[in-house]
């Protein structure tokens, strides 16, 4: 997983059919630091993830497994967490 | 999935035969801002996206789940949305 | 898929035994203008493509899917199209 | 795989209901000679990693074969090892 | 496939039990002039190849396919041939 930040909302009426009725967030990848670090994706949101959250999502085939509408459906990003505390070892940030 | 334009077709008569009658687009990553951001890559499109639109795309096994016409074809990469409107929260831009 | 150039052929006697027979080129990707784009790939060939050619590929599980000759293979790119003709909207290029 | 450092742990209340109880890590990825080198991560431990021990992750759809307390997850990297030691060939590092 | 070289091995005690027994090569990514591309990876190696040899190697789900001792592994690099010879076109070198 990545951890991020959600930035917006895409809305889109000409998408693929299995899609239909999923949140499509926009996510900006961040650094531990909670710098952008990365080119924006768009994910599934599956946990209620507000503007401004900061998040982990996962990518690829595990996408999907994270929705409880679908079955199968063409996505390849979702929202999996919010973060909601952390520690770093000494030095890291 | 990531957001980008088609900015292209491609022609191609010597390809694999499950990829027959497939339209592959030239499809050019953005950032959030609409500027080029990665790598063009070349997309099965399965929502009828027009030259200049602003799509976004799934990649790797998840793309062929977007095409009806094909049980199993080897394709990584399918347009499966327009983007019609977007939020962003201020400052992200 | 990516698009890139047929750049070289790779030798190997010691390789996994499902992998025999199959040629295996090496692909140089490119970007829309047809310049270097990225890091050389061995892809295994499924349309004769010849040296200089340009061509599209799959990377990932898809590529095994391209392949006739086997069931199930470690291999994770495959050239599946030769590029004949493509159109591009004004100053994309 | 690649090789990294744990840095720190994630907590999230807020998650998806199949990852509840799984540990979740910052990982650094490093360069063989131990410098950062990647985009922070996050991994699932399945090894007992502490922070600070150089370990390596895989990534993608083999990171749940690693987890034993699930079936399916949308999980994308796991822990799977922690390096006790390494040869390098001269001159490498 | 990427082609590389074998840097180093790895030793860990502590690992995922269904990775128990198999070789842990330090693998870095090469051009194809044989400069280091990119970040080093930790591969399975299936073809017995040696420190120095130049090889290629599969990522991803693909990996676990080229390793006969294992039905399922968290293993997503494996080493599954070692370049003999090989042609470039004119001017590529």
């Amino acid at each position: 997983m990545r951890t991020g930040r959600v930035i917006g909302t895409i809305w889109a009426t000409r998408r693929h059919p299995s899609t239909e009725g999923l949140t499509l967030q926009w996510v900006l990848p961040e650094s531990v630091a909670g710098e952008p670090d990365g080119s924006a994706i768009v994910a599934v949101d599956t946990v209620g993830a507000g503007p401004g959250e900061r998040i982990f999502f996962v990518t690829a085939s595990e996408a999907v497994i994270a929705i409880e509408e679908v079955e199968e459906a063409p996505i390849d990003a979702a929202i999996v967490g919010i973060i909601e505390n952390f520690t770093l070892s000494p030095g890291e940030l």
